[in-house]
Order: structure tokens, then sequence, then C-alpha cells
């Protein structure tokens, strides 16, 4: 590449600002001080240094850009005007319902990957972007600029030591330290030197530099590149509101529009005054030089291998799943796994034994853990995050993020509910489904035998989107032919009769409760409809209603789950508007120690609890 | 306080090693390698270190210790039982359903303030703990043990910096560095100094020493109590499994209790012959010196002064919400505020101006903000974190945690919903409501003016256990007297008639939709009853059966909220045993940027949406 021209990039960094005023200014709210600290450092990565194609974004091998800072995004949408994306009046329509320029990136942009906004999650996406590089073994760079305000962020500490632990050298990260918060000074004010000590002690390379002068920019830039076997943060020296004297360095501006008329006009005027004199050309943006695609995706159900189990064998869903994941990982490069140091207990150890290469190891990390698996979703991998599912709340709001980006980060969570027994409450997820499910777009499953775990691991990479598989800690018997199949939205009944008094829905290990009731009743001339609801979201609408039709218009939901955002909760909507009677069994206070079983019993999910209800009914 | 002896220091450690493997081995499960390792910093915190009564452990001027690594359970049970809190035996008791004793420690146990074995939150709890010590003008100190695996969350490295923003010499943590994880060795194996660099880059006095040697262990203890400015971590280096040749220093071994019979017992000798021969006796422990109590709480709701309202005035809940809380802070000085740098969004800047020295900035570090509320409120204090609603989702766990510990904690949650408008769904809480109420003790409030705004911070500080107080963006109209009452599971009917044919249940921004649908609807000459369900958790279960009997059977709610887990399913489950005809109108789908009352009618929670659901009922 030629030296580019400093007195251009100077331009347009003057452009990217005067945008950034007049965009915010007309949609009269955003961040335009929080664009300006970043004008230079944005001017310099999108015309010095990265390489892409700015009309086809999603290029495979194109260097890659997370605004991990995501209220910047005027200039984000600036940058990506003036590189030719579209017309650069269309920044004016920043905001608008009608425009995809929100007030925060989101995917519906081509050339955004993740959703941003929530701070501190840029890095750990990048993260997963750099990773990804790797399993396509591409040499496509990733760059993230980050607040120095967001750095207060654990997620972003987590993201510095997977990227150091797995020797990142193809993410670059950027600190855009303006030492203004929203509400104050950072804690670390103008101190960029604690920036770098931090950096260097998380095991990253660091570089100093004033964020305003661009021959240091341009520079830093090209020695992240030269630098090998760690990744590179910049720390730059910046003023929030630089080159706008009415906010520049100023407290109280954060997230404040210039008022349209004099205000604004004075600040462009002033801006529009930095424009230097140069002959240099607008320097070009090189071009990723191949392009490999990895095919369409096969078919996951299709293609795998029928489980290995006999009706009766006793085997764990969290096993099966380990099983599952380590087949798919065998049908399709793209199937990746994430382990936060319980790879034992989720039984995902299985998918590394064979594919140590797509085994992304983040510790004990989750937000980091989900958020690499964002990062590697959005470049085509199908990433499976698992720990243990009260664990995955840790990166609760990565996860409504991958429910905004519509990512394919299918999670796993294991030792649901009371019944992993003697550990305590501190290790039991009893409101996992209720996060899960308040992800619109997320399907979330829930199989109670090793066959359907096997075969929702499928479903679920052949599923668009985010997905939430939910699994057990006891072995369950074995329930369901190596050949049954299982859909999005489906459900399996058990037990029926024309006798049937209710229908007991139930799912995971509660299923094996409800059978035991329907055998219990069964000996009291009491006949009970029993319906396995593996898929929790969608849920089987029809179904359920036509099963508590044929059973006295009654459903028992019994769920090893808190009552609140869980199967009673899926069920209840799904059949509101017949005027059905509902009853739902779930845990409905803190758990404690104690054998799984006595648990079970205790907190009235179990087959005892079940055939009360039903006799209740009765009366 | 005389030099303990170190024979005696060792003996006692001893004594705690064989404890945690005799109760692992008893219980069948649990984690003594994990106890061992750290047998010797425990020894000498409690018996060369600390200043506290075995027998009242909950004295207000008592050191404090959290076991953050809280799979080390066995061996603080174990600590306590040497310091006389309980007899020795019962330790034996470990995981039984009849022992507080539980897998890992909760407050069931008074010598435990907050909850552990969600790994990364024992500092940010020790943070809050600290914090309190100057709350109350004590000298008591906090110590928090630590694991090196748990040192990869990033809530530790947020507790870093709180800790170390806020000069907390008066917090002493200390590294177990084991080197071995779950699953794996930890990325940092044996790497001391890489934890040395970490914690002195994040403002922290370090000491490194050898977690095995009782001198280097008493030394640093003292040395950390004379540091004065910042808080200090002790890095430890351990072997896990210390004193058991059959694990010491082994992988493969964690969570793993020996076997009945020879394993343990073979165990156990090798322990027993590492008593050493000493006629020094056990240290005496040193209590607290004064013991100064806060008295009982005062009447939160009684002594607040009235709003400062009229009928009909424009003021936002969130706004209202700084309003109370400075006065509740004027009222008792347990109540304190954290923020998380959105104090000019949220108004907890209100509650700074006249009380700064019990407002506690975390800056943008969610996690850590509810984590040292939690040891705020685990010490007496009533907190107040709040943030954008969604970020509290950053701290899920923890409030999970906070359930489990039943704190003091009154979360408050702005910005919520589609109602902010253009900043677009990043930062929309939309799920928020679904996560406070699959919290079983913790009560929801979502109010609508400022009235009810006001009276409801009062009652949350007056209410026991965790509370979660959901505030909207946007100004809305006084619509409540100031003299007007609100109660714990209350509601408020705002508009009834004989004529009504269905309920509408609104609450927030929506109880306004569901006023105009009321007029919209009444010049068609249609009744619907309007009903404000203020209290979420729990809700008026009689008071909207009522409503529906007179309303045709019909309830239908709206909320800006998704569709699972909100007030839809609050209201459907507290009347499932009703048979009703239920509608519930809510976000159905991830939304976008735009005009607040826009994006109101376009994700179908308007007046417009109630109108066209009650026309539909009549056909």
């Amino acid at each position: 590449m030629p030296e580019p021209s400093l007195a251009a990039l100077r331009n347009i960094a003057t452009q990217l600002r005067i945008d950034s005023v007049r965009s915010t200014t007309a949609a009269g709210s955003g961040h335009p001080t929080t664009c300006l600290s970043a004008a230079d450092i944005i001017a310099a990565l999108f015309f010095a240094e990265m390489r892409f194609d700015p009309h086809d974004p999603q290029h495979p091998e194109a260097d890659r850009f997370v605004l991990s800072k995501g209220h910047a995004a005027p200039i984000l949408y600036a940058a990506w005007a003036a590189a030719g994306a579209f017309p650069r009046d269309e920044v004016m329509k920043l905001r608008e319902l009608t425009s995809d320029l929100e007030g925060h990136p989101t995917p519906r942009l081509n050339f955004v990957d993740v959703a941003t906004g929530s701070l501190g999650q840029g890095l750990a996406a990048g993260v997963g972007i750099a990773l990804n590089a790797r399993r396509i073994d591409s040499d496509y760079r990733t760059y993230v600029l980050l607040g120095d305000g967001e750095s207060a962020e654990g997620s972003v500490w987590e993201a510095a030591q997977v990227g150091a632990f797995h020797h990142l050298d193809n993410l670059c990260a950027i600190t855009d330290v303006n030492g203004l918060g929203q509400s104050r000074a950072t804690q670390w004010e103008r101190d960029a030197d604690a920036f770098v000590q931090r950096w260097r002690a998380f095991g990253w390379h660091t570089i100093s530099i004033d964020g305003h002068d661009m021959k240091q920019i341009v520079d830093a830039l090209a020695e992240a590149r030269r630098t090998t076997g760690k990744p590179t943060m910049i720390v730059a020296r910046t003023l929030k509101g630089k080159g706008c004297s009415i906010f520049e360095g100023k407290d109280n501006w954060h997230g404040k529009a210039l008022k349209k008329g004099a205000e604004a006009d004075q600040a462009v005027a002033e801006l529009e005054s930095q424009y230097v004199k140069t002959s240099d050309p607008v320097p070009a943006i090189p071009k990723p030089e191949r392009r490999r695609s990895e095919g369409k995706l096969p078919d996951f159900v299709g293609a795998m291998p029928a489980p290995a189990y006999k009706l009766g064998d006793s085997v764990a869903t969290r096993e099966a799943y380990g099983t599952a994941l380590a087949s798919l990982g065998s049908i399709d490069r793209r199937v990746v796994a994430l382990d936060s140091d319980v790879k034992n207990s989720t039984f995902s150890e299985r998918f590394e034994k064979v594919h140590p290469d797509r085994f992304y190891q983040t510790f004990i990390a989750e937000q980091v853990m989900i958020g690499a698996a964002m990062g590697l979703a959005a470049r085509g991998a199908i990433a499976f995050p698992s720990s243990f599912a009260c664990f995955l709340e840790r990166g609760s709001d990565f996860i409504r993020m991958a429910g905004i980006s519509n990512l394919n980060v299918k999670l796993a969570g294991s030792h649901a509910g009371v019944s992993i027994g003697e550990d305590g409450p501190s290790q039991m997820a009893l409101e996992d489904l209720a996060m899960a499910r308040s992800v619109p777009n997320c399907t979330v499953f829930y199989p109670s035998d090793a066959v359907s775990a096997e075969k929702i691991v499928a479903l679920s990479a052949a599923t668009p989107g985010p997905v939430y598989i939910r699994t057990s800690r006891p072995k369950t018997p074995v329930i369901y032919d190596p050949k049954e199949s299982f859909v999005v939205g489906g459900s399996k009944t058990l037990r029926q009769s024309p006798r049937d008094v209710a229908t007991v829905v139930g799912a995971g290990v509660t299923l094996f409760e409800a059978l035991k009731a329907h055998d219990l009743l069964a000996a009291d001339g009491i006949a009970i409809r029993v319906v396995d609801a593996y898929s929790v979201q969608p849920i089987d609408r029809a179904g359920l209603i036509a099963a508590a039709r044929a059973s006295g218009g009654c459903i028992i939901t019994v769920e090893d789950h808190y009552a609140n955002g869980g199967l009673g909760d899926a069920v209840a909507e799904a059949v509101s508007s017949e005027g059905f009677k509902l009853i739902r069994l779930a845990v409905r206070e803190i758990p404690r120690s104690g054998p799984p079983e006595v648990l079970i019993d205790k907190f009235g999910i179990s087959a005892r609890s079940i055939s009360d209800a039903v006799k209740k009914l009765k009366n």
C-alpha cells in the first residue's frame, strides 16, 4: 500500500465530524461529542488501514470493524457513506423510523456485524470475529473501537484475557480516551498510562498515541499489523467534541445534539474552516483479494447419525448434548463450540476431543464466551457456547444483544433446576427459561431424554437465529426411538386415553414425574394425558389446545423452574384464548441443598404433587 | 495482639483440612481439593488476623470474611466450628437437607453475609461491605478469598476498579493460586506474577507469598493492615489438595469427594500425621471492642414528605424516583445509592447532591454496582442501585444471588421499553420485568405517575428483601393525589362503570394508553374498566378477579415489555383458576429507533391497539 496522504485523511476526519454534527442536529438527539473524539481514528481506519469493499461489506475476507462505543453510530454511518456504501445525504435520516441508521448500530445495516450500544460488548465480539479468521484460514484483520468509559465493564477484561490467551495478533483495538463519561469524568480522566498498564498486564501489546495526530494513528495501526503473537491495544488520548469549541473537552455535553440554527451552523462553519488545502486525492480503499465461500449449509438434521441408545437406557441429556455436538462438528466446519471451564460437566469436551481447532476455551468468563460466539456467528459460524444454565445468566445482556443481532448463537445450559441436588441454589438455574423466552426470536428447547436431546442439537443448528437448549444433570431413561423426529414448535403425547381428566405438560426431568403420576393415578382408575413440551418456544399451541379439549379443558404444567417465565407461562399464553383451567406446578421459593429426588418432591414438582393436583380437580 | 503461634496455626490448618475431607466424604460430594489449598490462609485469617465473636457473627463492628470461591464451603464451616460457633461434629451434616451447611454458603447461616457459589461475585460484595464500614464509621476490616480460576470473571475486575477508586484500605483480598480450574489448568497456571501485574495495574497494593507458609501469610495480612490509601491483594501460590498425596497438585480432582473407607481413611491418616507437636495454645480470637446499633428502621412511608405535584403536572417517573430517593436518604442514614455513570438519566444525582457520602459511583460496571449494593445491604444498608433498566440485566446473575441472599437491594431501572424512542433497541429494556419476576422473593413495582413513583420508592425501602422499581423515560401526567396510598400487592381502578365489557390492565406508560382508549371507546358507547397494576409482583389477584368478573370475564393487559415474563404473564397466573378470557398486548418483535409515540403504536401497545382489541371482543 502506498503511504496515504495525511492531509487527505485529515480532511476526511473533518467531513466525518461535520456529518456527525449535522445528522445528530437533524435527528434532534444523539452523541456528537462522542463521534468527534473518534473522527481521526475512524478516518485512518477506513481510508488508510482497512481492506474492504464498501459495496460488499459482508465480503468474507474483508477486514472487520466493530464500533464497541455504539453511541458513536453517526460517525460510523458517516464513514461508510464517505467510503461510498451509500449516498452521503442519507446520514441526515439518522434515527428516523424509516431508516436503518438507528440510534445505535444494528445488523439491519449490512456493514454491522453485531449490534452495539450496550457498552463493553464490542471487544468480546471482536475476539470471536478474530477467532473466525483462523477458522476460515483468512488473513482478514479485526478492529474494535472502545470508549474509555466502557472500559469499566468487566466484559472488556474478559475479552482482553481471551484475546491474549488465544494470541490473536489479527485483532487490534483502539481505546478513545476522551476522559469524559456520561455524567462526569471517567475514573481515569486523562490518564492514558492507566490504560497502558492494564492492557499490558493483561498480555496485550500496547501503543500510546495522540488520537488527533494522524501520523501517530497511521503508524500505530501499522505497528499493530506487524505485531505477532498478541493482540494490540492502541491507547489514544483525545478530546470529546474535538473540533467544535462549543463543547470540545467540556463536561455535560454527553448525548446532546446541537440545536438547529445558529448553534449547529456555527459548529459546522468552525469545522469547515478546518479543511486543509491539498491536491492529494482521497486514498483508495484496497479490496480483499480473494473470495471463498463456505457454501450452503448442509441438512444438519438429515446428516446426523442416529442416536445410539436403546429404549430404557439411562443417559443424562447433557451427555447426549456433548455426543451430538461432536457429531454436528463433523458434518460442517461452521459448527464451533465454546466453553467456560465446565466442559466436563456440559460434556462439550466431546466436541473438543474431535474438533480441538474449533473449540474455544474462555475460562470462567461467560460474557466473553457468549460475546465471542456472537462474533463467530456474525462471520458465518454456528456457535454453541455452553455452561451451567445459571451461569449463562451472567451473559444475560449479551444474549439480549444476540437477539437484537439475530445471530446463530446456540446456547446450551446444563444443570437446570433443583434436580441438580446437593450443590444448592447458587448452582440451580430456575430462571433460565424466563431469560431465554424473553428474547422474542430465540427458539427454546428442553429435551427430556437422550434421543430427543441429540435430535434437538441437530435441529438447533438447522434453526436460524438464537437458540437455547436446556439440559439436565441427572440421568433419565431413553423414551424415544432413535427414528423419532422432533420439530420446532412440536410436542409429543406420551400417554392418552378417551377418559383423560387432565393434560399434564412436562419437559426435562418433570416429564418422568408426569409419567410416574400417570401410573400412580391409573392405579386409582384416573386417566391423564401426558405431553412432552420439548419445544418451549415456540410451543405447540394447536397440540396443547387439542389435548386440553380432549381432557376436560384442564392443563397442569410441571417444571423444574420458578413459576414465572417458564413452561407454565408459555402454555398459559398459548392457550389463553380458550378459557381452560390451568394449574401450574413449579418451584415457588428459593430452594436449598439436598438429594435431587427429595428436592423435586419438596418443591412441589414430583409425581406426588401432580397426582395430588389431579385428584383435587376431581373434587 | 501478641504474635500468634505458627505451630498452633499450622495445627488448625491441619484440622480444617481433616474436617473438609471428612465432611465431603460423608456427603458423597463437594470440593475437598479446593478447601485444602486454602487451609493455611483460612487458619491464619480466623485465628491470627480477624477480630470477631464466633457466638455473635453479625456483630456490626466485627471483621467480615467473604468466601468468594464458594465451593470451598466445607472449610468455611470447619473454620467457624473450630472458632467455636457450633460443635465440630456438625460439619458432618454437610449438604444434608436438614442442615444449613449447604453445598455453597448462603445467609441461612448467620456467619454468611452473602451467598456465594456463582464465581466472581465475592469481591464486589466485599467492596460494598468495606464501603459500609465507612458509612457507619467503623474500623472493621473486610477479607475476601478468591480462587484463581474465578479471577477470569470480569466482575472481579469491576470490583478491583471500584475498590481502588474508593481507596478501600480496609479491604484485603487473597487469591488462592492453585493453578487448577474445574476441567483443566487455569489460563495462568502457576504464574503468580501474572496476578501481581494485573492487580497492581488496577491500583491495588500487592503482596506475593507462598500460601502454605504460615509466617508469610501472617506477615502479609499484617502488611495489608498497615497499607493505607488502597486495598491489598495477597497473591498466594498454593497446591490444590495440599496435604493429601492422592490429589495434591493433580488435575481431574475438582469437585470430587474421596470415597468412604480406605481412600478417605488414608487421606485423613496422612493429614493427621501432619500435626506438629506444640504446647502453644490455640490463639484466642479478639472480639470487637465496641458495639453500636443503628436501631430500628423508621417508618419510611409515614416519614416521607408528601409529593409536591399537582394533578396534571407532567413529570417522568424516573425524575420522581430521584426526588424521592433524596428524601429517603434524609430520613435514615442506612439509605444509600449506587450509580453506574447514568445518574443524570436516572436522576439518582438528586441523592448525590444531598448525601454525597452515601452515594457510590461504580462507573459503567453494573455487576459491581449490584454486588456492592449486596455487600452494603448485608451490613445493614438499604441500597438503591440504579441504571437504565436494560443495563441492570448485565447484573442478572448478581440479582439472582441477591434473591438467594434475600438482601435489601432496591434496584431501579429507568428507560424501560420502546417508549424511550430514538436510541433504539440496545437501550430499551423489554425483558427487565421477566428478570425481576423470576426472583421469587423480589417485589416488583411499576409506577405510572410521579406521585405513585415517590410513594413506591418509600414503600420499597419499607419492604424487606429485594425490590425492583421500573421507571419510564417520557414525562407522564400526574394522576394521583399526593395523599393517595400504595401498598405491596395493590392496584388502582381508575375507570369503571356497570357496563364495562373488559378490564384493561396497564402500568407505566401504557396506563395512559388505556385511559386514552377508555375515552376513544366511550365516544363509541363502549365502556371499559382501567386498572393500574403498579404492584406487578405480588399482583392484586383479588382485585383483578373482581374487576374481570364485573367486566364480562375479560382482561386485556398492555405493557411496554415483551410478551413473555411481564405484566401479562403476572396477570395470567394470578387469575388462571378463573377461566377468564385473556388478551395480552405487548411488544412481540425486536423494535427499532423512532419517535416514542410512533413506536408505542407500531408495536401494538397504544390506545388504538387497545381499542381495536376491545372492539374485536364485541364481535
